[in-house]
């Protein structure tokens, strides 16, 4: 089955307002191109910094939800929302709602592995000051089969994209914004290593990058196929991006290097 | 710690005699150019096709294990004796024998992960038509810390290397023979983020390449770093190398991004 996703790698200002608009207007172009399924970045709604965490965040069914609920149904898009800060009982989680074309919430991913970092003398930022942390890998259905979902720090960690991979996830959707150190070490190499690990296909979405913003992400959003291969990268700034899938690739990947097959869950 | 390794890159030819010599010399070239510790490649002794590996086979402590006993002890390495064809009760194991300075054998390990490829109307290559899995991973103390060792397809499994990783090991060592499709696709990207992703330095040795062979490896024998970079890399021919390894860079780059502690064991 071929489909086509797009990817909106946007920019996230200090106005939450313009922020909804800005995702708006890139669905509405992204759905107006032609992609059946639009993934939109990690915060797109919330600069990322702990301090803008509480003041941005919204229950289930807020605003923001609202807005992109209705934009999916709008435009007949699947929307993998990229993630806001999601209040719920008095904790503040980091979320990626998920929404099918006619504009119903058909799953939720919560960032499980926050991220931490305590350089003596040197940086400190840590999401646990103000997040709290997911309980769950997430593998949601969609009319284009099953995604896995994961944001930014969660892909990190080679235990969880197997899992979803395990369970039937053809892609691993990850919202993210690396920042300027691990984003040009790192970033590339990531999406390339767990979509030949898993074969499947992986795309990471990031805000594009600000260098006068909050947060200065490394930006970067990218496709990477069941083989390895780069097949879009954007670059650094504002882009909207339409690229084919096409799953029927998996299994041509599988039958010629059966690694899923050759696993041996026993010894592990 | 600091300390050295030698990479023996050599060719491998039809007669298991001269494979012997040319592995004894390389040892005692590495050990007078200061390695401490000198890793051979995958199938050393014997050329790596199904045909040829039981006509090969020793026994442990047959005469390959006796001589490469021997060269640890004459030249006063380490040494990870890249692999052999083993036999055993009846079956043959694709293993790596290891031995300590004074000639000692302090671990071994069988590949546990068998090479099958069966392309419609293409390749066929199945190392499970003549050998045996091996049933565990295999972390192994040497005068150095501890190394954690996989053969070739063993490295494509994340769970494999995660495990030795977990039980401490601060290198993975992998004596192995890519080909030219899987090579140039793969093998730098595998050992980069299997490095990134534990943190642990990745060391891979191939035999050189041979178009004129029984099998054309890619060769690229490869060292990396915990933080991902290639640290040394050979081309496709004969060559020794010798690289300093400093362990407790491990520690800075575990300092500076916890990823190892931040797992979420209970999610996976």
């Amino acid at each position: 089955m071929k489909f086509k996703i797009g990817l909106a790698q946007i920019n996230v200002s200090l106005i939450k307002e313009d922020n909804i608009k800005k995702a708006e207007n890139a669905i509405e172009s992204l759905a107006s191109g032609g992609a059946d399924m639009v993934i939109l970045p990690e915060m797109f709604s919330c600069p990322y910094n702990t301090a803008f965490f509480p003041k941005f965040a919204e229950k289930e069914g807020g605003e923001t939800w609202q807005r992109m609920s209705a934009a999916s149904l709008k435009n007949k898009v699947t929307l993998i929302a990229g993630s806001i800060p999601e209040k719920d009982k008095g904790n503040i989680y980091n979320t990626s709602f998920v929404f099918s074309k006619d504009g119903t919430q058909i799953g939720k991913h919560r960032k499980a592995h926050l991220f931490d970092i305590d350089i003596k003398n040197g940086q400190y930022f840590k999401e646990s000051d103000i997040l709290s942390p997911g309980d769950s890998h997430s593998v949601i259905d969609t009319e284009f089969g099953k995604i896995g979902l994961a944001i930014c720090y969660d892909f990190r960690f080679p235990e969880f994209s197997r899992k979803m991979a395990m369970e039937g996830a053809k892609i691993l959707i990850v919202p993210g914004a690396f920042n300027m150190t691990t984003g040009p070490a790192h970033w590339e190499l990531l999406f390339r290593q767990r979509a030949v690990d898993n074969q499947v296909f992986c795309v990471g979405v990031a805000p594009a990058r600000d260098y006068d913003g909050v947060y200065v992400s490394y930006a970067n959003s990218m496709v990477t196929s069941p083989w390895g291969d780069v097949i879009e990268r954007l670059g650094e700034s504002e882009q909207l991006m339409i690229t084919e899938i096409d799953l029927d690739y998996i299994d041509q990947i599988r039958d010629q290097l059966p690694l899923l097959k050759h696993r041996r869950e026993e010894i592990y």
